[in-house]
């Protein structure tokens, strides 16, 4: 019963691409560990870059100085 | 000292349902565990239909097939 | 498609303590919200008195002065 | 930057199967969104059976009465 | 290789004020336990006042009856 | 009502290096925040070595291979 949080910052992931996410990481549980699919939950949650800190700055920083 | 996070799909839920979810959660820690309600948080996290994967699925997807 | 998380101090909980707790958060989420029990599942995490400071000091700590 | 957290019941996963879940896990976020792998973290969480709850009972218990 | 998750009200706190406490805790991590700031991340999650529960009610209703 | 989650590799940290880093990240938030202690937790996880991956690999494997 694997209940799967994948957080990224938020950067204009597509519907296509999180379906994507949710179907390929589903798929890796179900054939490596033997998971249900229908038991397999895929939570995606997209961060603002202001909110996700990375060697004590924030990415939204860290963006900036690149 | 609980910590509760209820994550469920973002849905419309009005505040007087989660005013009512904090309410009784809490109440069940306190009469079950005898935890102290002024110890006791309750956050919910709604998600997006197409943040969220079910049986390999975005939720937003599945809910186009039915 | 509820995931609830519920964090609590290793305080010797036992499982008919557990049973409760899961019966009746998703008794309030299925008549709150309408969500399908097997769609809901609630995750016990308990924590050890050492790894849960609050107030600025360990659980274990605050207990020993009591 | 990719934090991935994935709680599954405590089952005997061995080191190769949790190695294998973190190569794929890593592999699609690098693959669909063009993350980097040194930024890609994926934790594995192992519940026991007496504190995952789904459809309103113990994982523990839903078995037994398998 | 920290993740840090700091979970906070939504009450207008600023970019800055995200910026030093991300620098305080990445800080914090790397004196006390030798971690290396590229392996440390900090996600600061902020939640709306309808959606935090405290002592059995929503923070909003708590902030309206004071 | 700050909720803090530390997520570390388990490694042997000490009850006094656990008490300080509540401590400091508790300070941390009342100081920039204005937050109040008693509302204040922060928990923390360790995470085994064959649980926590990074860069496509486990942890335990990673320090094999120094």
């Amino acid at each position: 019963m694997p209940y799967v949080n994948v957080r990224i910052t938020r950067d204009g992931v597509t519907a296509a691409q999180k379906a994507q996410i949710v179907a390929e990481i589903t798929d890796t549980l179900v054939r490596v560990l033997g998971k249900k699919p229908d038991h397999t939950h895929v939570v995606i949650d997209e961060v603002d870059l202001d909110n996700w800190g990375f060697g004590g700055e924030l990415t939204s920083e860290l963006r900036r100085q690149r």
